[in-house]
């Protein structure tokens, strides 16, 4: 059985399972083995889980934090057998089986990787990347909800008015969800709300600009969606630039390969992700984008006891010949999976290979305005229909009656208010913690 | 008329009157002022008004800092003759009519000074003040908040059960209503909350501690209300000391003056405020505890255009001998007059001088339990009743319909929940702002 360990895990005689991470997949696999033989630690450098796709809007002011976090301790209570520990993982030393966090060692008989995915910067060096703002977890969107608003202070203060520009400009790199949800919300912002909070400053000089290296926005989504969502965001007033690659930013100049520059001193980078990986496995799990390689049973490649979920995970098949998308419906169906496979396992019962049922996808671009595709990309529906169903399935997603309750209140409040009344500097950016904030 | 400023105050020809300071008084004087034929400019370090009385419940998960903070900027909105500036004042030079601020200098032809007060450590040195926790402002609510959730995750991971206790343990210093109120909600976590989140944690061991150096908690009330707050604190579980001092905090161990110790590693001292007064004044204006003299108008001691409101102002009498209690309503009262008096000033009127009218004064203990003397003190209330008019009348004052709404869904929520679901620790303390933060 699993040896000492200095996190304190009692040793319950049964075999222990570890999760690195509460996100969708975390959380969903400790719900499927409440009633399994087995202990679960689940580890996690914060105490809450982060609702992601509602991420924009705490850094836009829409949410608060506690809207779209919930404190994982709760969302075990429910579950006798698992134990919590907020630890960051170091490494991981497969021929032990132990794992090396920030606060001691622990040992495991089955490991689960569902650490999600962070920031993906390419080949931009980090004193460039550095400059840029991320939208991948809390305090990033706190972050830049400061940073934009301290810059509006500034811009009041300065007689420059290239100075004031690129204090007011805003550029948003990457025409994915977040980047056109991010834009969208600016947009909203810039024309009904912060006139009314800066009449000193004149909003037709600030610019938001959204960039997309392919020819379309959304383009994990129907071509029908694509094209409404484009139509959308330019209603919102952001200047979208298509087949636009960001080749560098410097001195508060946004570089491009078209050759020209934009000057802003807030760039938001959308434009990728990879996975969060943690050191020591086995380098034949290396996948594309810093992904582990698992087979249908989300088993990591060259290992017996190691597993991964959700973002982390790529799992080639025919169908997806590059991974599943990096949703939060994946991880959440291969964690539920995963928790019956095990407990078959220990029955020696035949486990099932994992398929992945889409559910449709949706984006919103603000007030009224959402694209909707349905499950095989036939049916599409947008505009306000499209955007009450996106609220609807937000919102029932949330964690917690409490969450629920606040997020629609708020979104009740903005929606007959043209007004999110969030716009607090609590910490000024830059604060102590950013750059050193990963997913995990 | 006043000279060019680089805070980029435009100079609309009127005489320009500068308030200190986004609290009650700075608020409500600008609103006074709204018609008034004056260039009306608020500075604030912070870009929010913070709503002080509920600080102690941002502290304890209860609620979000943005319900009880609110943009001052938004509160500013409807008077057309006012102006925000984001800015730190560090130097009033009375001679030129001029404040020096982080962000420039700026002239004034009146001044009003709101801003304040902040922790009074008294005669403890840097050193020791240094470890202990505040309550004046959001941040420090928020670290407080941060601080005592990292303590039990520390507390999971020590077999040392003084390590543990000293960790689990917390002590408040100061029976005022911040005082009574933080412990009454510590007791409440403990008692309901915190064995659900840790059920590894023996929460017999957390000791609550509330130290009072008088013979009475909350002695600016009624002996009666007193008495009672004293009942409800220990029905909520926590240990009262009165008549005792603290006379030292080093190595996680309080001494008090009877010669006890008691081990902790959370202290929080809500045992005295001063004024947050600002360098530059005439001497003479020097009052007792860091406030500043002022006459029956407000007008500072040795000063002819510069007045003080609220916490920061002394004004002594034959009723009130050591000046008015540092609380809301004198704050409103007084800004209230001074604007009267400035209009009145204009046109050659007389002014009328201050004269308090006391509301009474009410203190929360926790669910169902608080305290209120009405008028003259001959009237007093407790329990349920009592506990339903604080709610109300807090819910009232707050600033904002979205605030009031927000507050009440959580507070309603956590009344028939027994919960608090903001357990997050988003900023680990201590963090970069961590003492740089005083409440102006």
């Amino acid at each position: 059985m699993n040896q000492h360990s200095d996190l304190m895990i009692p040793d319950t005689g049964q075999k222990r399972l570890v999760i690195i991470g509460g996100g969708f997949a975390g959380i969903e696999l400790t719900q499927k083995l409440k009633s399994a033989d087995l202990q679960v630690v689940m580890l996690d450098k914060h105490n809450f889980h982060t609702f992601q796709p509602l991420l924009y809007q705490v850094a836009t002011g829409g949410l608060e934090p506690s809207s779209i976090a919930y404190p994982l301790r709760k969302a075990l209570r429910n579950v006798p057998n698992a134990i919590f520990r907020m630890a960051e993982v170091l490494e991981i030393y497969p021929q032990e089986n132990i794992l090396e966090t920030n606060i001691g060692r622990l040992s495991y008989d089955y490991l689960v990787i569902a650490t999600g995915s962070k920031t993906n910067f390419f080949n931009f060096t980090r004193e460039v990347s550095a400059q840029m703002m991320q939208l991948k977890s809390v305090n990033q969107a706190l972050d830049l909800r400061s940073y934009i608003l301290q810059n509006f202070e500034k811009a009041l203060l300065t007689k420059d008015e290239t100075e004031k520009e690129s204090l007011l400009n805003i550029a948003i790199v990457g025409g994915g969800p977040t980047g056109v949800e991010l834009a969208g919300a600016l947009g909203e912002m810039k024309n009904h709300i912060l006139p009314k909070d800066y009449p000193e400053l004149d909003f037709r000089r600030m610019q938001v600009h959204l960039f997309e290296a392919s020819g379309e926005l959304l383009s994990a989504m129907s071509d029908d969606s694509s094209e409404k969502a484009l139509k959308y965001v330019k209603q919102f007033g952001v200047n979208v630039w298509l087949n636009t690659l960001v080749t560098g930013y410097e001195d508060n100049v946004v570089k491009l390969n078209n050759g020209k520059n934009i000057r802003t001193q807030t760039v938001i980078w959308t434009a990728g992700v990879m996975g969060a990986s943690i050191n020591g496995l086995n380098p034949e799990s290396k996948g594309p984008a810093n992904r582990m390689l698992v087979d249908a049973y989300n088993k990591v490649k060259g290992h017996e006891n190691i597993f991964a979920l959700g973002d982390i995970a790529c799992m080639v098949s025919e169908e997806w010949p590059k991974g599943h998308p990096m949703v939060a419906p994946v991880a959440i169906q291969q964690a539920d999976l995963l928790g019956e496979n095990l407990k078959k396992k220990m029955k020696n019962a035949e486990m099932k290979p994992f398929k992945y049922f889409d559910k449709g996808s949706m984006a919103t671009v603000g007030r009224n305005k959402a694209v909707v595709d349905f499950p095989g990309g036939k049916v599409k529906m947008g505009g306000f229909i499209a955007w009450l169903a996106w609220m609807f399935v937000h919102v029932m997603t949330l964690i917690g009656f409490r969450n629920k309750l606040i997020v629609m209140v708020g979104w009740l409040y903005n929606y007959f208010n043209y007004d999110h009344t969030l716009r607090l500097i609590i910490r000024p950016y830059p604060t102590k913690e950013v750059g050193s904030d990963a997913t995990l």
